[in-house]
């Protein structure tokens, strides 16, 4: 069961590139992206309406695209032009399409009523492109469902055990209680520590002469999009008032979208503002981030399959998840309201 | 849920030969088929009666085989002879016979009730060892229900668009509504294209000097027999009318067997009557029809996929799903039948 | 559905050494096993109480164990001692321990009320590491339901046919009824070959003159133990009538510990007390029996997938079949018992 009134990232925008076809589950829907001959991003469900078969391994003509089973042509609305043998196409043959925004470097894709959908709720993430930061593209593919990714971004006390050779840190780290604050459709997270060791993909580009104080400060809203600020600067000199002196900064840019109930795609970046004229800097960044990212994907899947085998298993609460029950409670709000939508429409139709 | 009471495909005559026990599952039962000592084709059920371990991993021993898990022998009408340790041997100890028919190299068989087995309809494919025709015995393996893979013969218009340089031509030839005749149980279809580009496969085994007059009429009958009379002829030399002058014919013989819910065993040959002394021209025709029937199995492999997904989705019927309407309908008519036969039955014995 | 209150074999000694962290499921429950620093064994729930990850990708730290997803701390006990940013530990934040006994190279284990774990119902099996014995330990995995391989091990009429060239011998062994008694828990099976072939293995050790009399006398007890004398002598040098001269003996132990519905742990070990000087002996001793269980499980597997295919195929009890249905019997009286404990249980305290 997912939320369908709401933005998910389909694709970073070089996935969809030239005259290709590109296709990608969505929420359980297979999705057709591609550009027009003037660079617009279309998006129709990847499924021909007449005999199922994916419109994906079908042929661009123009800024149509045909189903190369028995060659039903679509335009880029979904409306079926051509049908073999077949002189007034009826108006009902035709595929969904989907509202698309591309921004910064992002393909955002909106799988409920498209009467709701509005591009001015999309989160802000212009860091992706903006030539004060640099970032390079990430994506993984998770099988999991997504709300377990969710849980592990929610709570950072996991950094020094899953990622001690990168992310991590001391463990004086997760013993801080971040500051957690209930935001429209998600939580702010407020995680500073005070005088402890820089991390090591820190360490990894730029030299530090002593301990930093940390700072990971971050939204999680619905679907799952987190954007965080994030850094490290001197102990002493004045970060936690707000002076950012010697500081490393970051704004992290991560979207999980459910592919099924059991998988995910993972579409990740981490910016910074410094070294902008040394792409080594931004590749070991990238490299440690990646190398992270994956070491969750191994305790994040180890515990989906410990899950499988007891579906009866009750999680125990600690005060370290209080971030996670927010968000679990803010999805569980939208999806009600969803299904109620969803049963007072089908009672105003009836 | 599958027509028990007809006769299938089981095998080409080649692959049960010699002292082999070889194993195939048909319409969810798995079968054990060898040739007795006097050649004889003899089809038993692939499980023994004491634990159901499979017989053809046991052992020939004249026209018996022996189950090598516990050594219980049974005879080629499946009665059990011999058990170890046991005097009598119970007479219900015995594994099902299934009634075959070896005819023109395929092996018949007949999955439904012995007393309603009659040899007389099954359909003549005396193509495949006339000494006026030849061709190559031909097997591919479906991971997709059976009924999927009579749509896509069922409806030639998808030539053009899967197989462009294989079985296709021109897209002209998707363009004509064929004639479609009922049968009893099944379908006739004739699709004539005129003054159409020879398709690729033609082209490689002969010379034309322009366009030609091609056919395509064929029997689709139950359970999924596929017969067919195809071929071209130069345009103008009268083949609409009858007249077969400088025309290339072929008698295409197919059959699809359900193994299980979800997969499918497909048995092919192309038989041309041209070129008899050339091997190399049997091989060229046999190929391309192979690489298109690979191509076949991707789209509908990749359709399965997709209905998957969704299995809500409603396919939308154009017209050119005539014959594929036809013949679902004739299908349900046969189970609906059984299922009445079926009911019948147990009242009468209850 | 598993007999819970029983000792199973969680592994071999060697399995769990040093300071590693070594997971099995063990009836659908994941158990993490490990040595304290001490030595002895410790079981805990492989599953962290507070998101389910696995505590075996987590860290020793002395004899606790620490989960390195967030960090929380289990003594050998199975209580949290530690969790990041808590305060106080609640008591009810715990993992499950499990009684564990080890005893002659296997590592028994409880999985149900450990009120009514009695060690002293541990089935002897003192020949594993008893210095006039000896062998090498065997595990192989299966991936079927372990009744199966019980009625396997119940019923070695199968040994002529299933292992001509290990264990087996003439296919009069098959044509011997053994005498089965029940036991508590299961059932006593003694069979006797009187002037027979030597079967290979033995052939491979030493040299027969001539025939023997070959004697496999073993309990097969709840929940899947077998501990077996078997051997052969001359004929004629009074085995049966309890003369064991010129003799070999054997005292196989042999334990199947269901992982989960359809997958099982094989653990075993053939003891012999002759050419205790020659390890290459015991080494052909044990290459024949891990060939002959790898052909077990060959013929197992095949009838698995054989039932898979019909769930309503009804097994027919043979002669030889009188232990294996007398185990099924003693299996289902526990399970019955335990489903009846369970709902007493459950009323008593509602």
């Amino acid at each position: 069961m997912f939320i369908r009134n709401t933005w998910y990232v389909a694709a970073w925008s070089h996935e969809v590139e030239g005259a290709g076809l590109f296709s990608r589950t969505i929420i359980g829907t297979p999705v057709l992206l591609y550009r027009k001959e003037g660079g617009d991003v279309v998006a129709l469900i990847d499924r021909c309406c007449h005999r199922g078969a994916p419109l994906s391994v079908g042929r661009r003509e123009g800024d149509c695209v045909r189903c190369m089973y028995h060659g039903l042509k679509f335009d880029s609305n979904g409306a079926c032009v051509e049908a073999p043998a077949q002189e007034r196409i009826p108006p009902q043959a035709k595929v969904r399409q989907f509202p698309v925004v591309e921004r910064h470097r992002w393909i955002w894709i909106w799988m409920g009523d498209p009467a709701l959908a509005d591009p001015s709720t999309i989160p802000d993430t212009h860091w992706l492109d903006d030539p004060q930061w640099r970032s390079l593209p990430g994506y993984i593919h998770y099988d999991v469902n997504y709300l377990l990714i969710c849980d592990n971004l929610l709570d950072f006390s996991h950094l020094p055990f899953v990622h001690p050779t990168t992310l991590g840190g001391g463990e004086d780290y997760a013993a801080i209680q971040p500051k957690v604050e209930r935001l429209k459709d998600g939580v702010r997270i407020t995680r500073w520590t005070i005088n402890t060791e820089p991390p090591p993909f820190a360490k990894a580009v730029q030299e530090w002469p002593g301990k930093v104080d940390r700072w990971n400060v971050y939204d999680f809203t619905v679907p799952a999009v987190l954007r965080m600020d994030s850094g490290m600067a001197p102990t002493g000199t004045g970060a936690p008032e707000g002076v950012r002196v010697g500081a490393v900064e970051f704004r992290g840019c991560q979207a999980l979208t459910p592919e099924t109930e059991n998988s995910t795609h993972y579409f990740f970046a981490h910016p910074h503002n410094f070294s902008l004229d040394q792409p080594e800097v931004t590749r070991s960044i990238h490299r440690a981030v990646v190398d992270a990212f994956d070491e969750d994907r191994d305790i994040v899947t180890a515990q989906h399959r410990n899950l499988t085998l007891d579906p009866g298993f009750k999680m125990m609460a600690f005060g370290i998840d209080a971030a996670l029950s927010q968000f679990r409670w803010a999805v569980n709000r939208r999806l009600e309201e969803e299904g109620t939508a969803a049963a007072q429409k089908s009672e105003a139709t009836s």
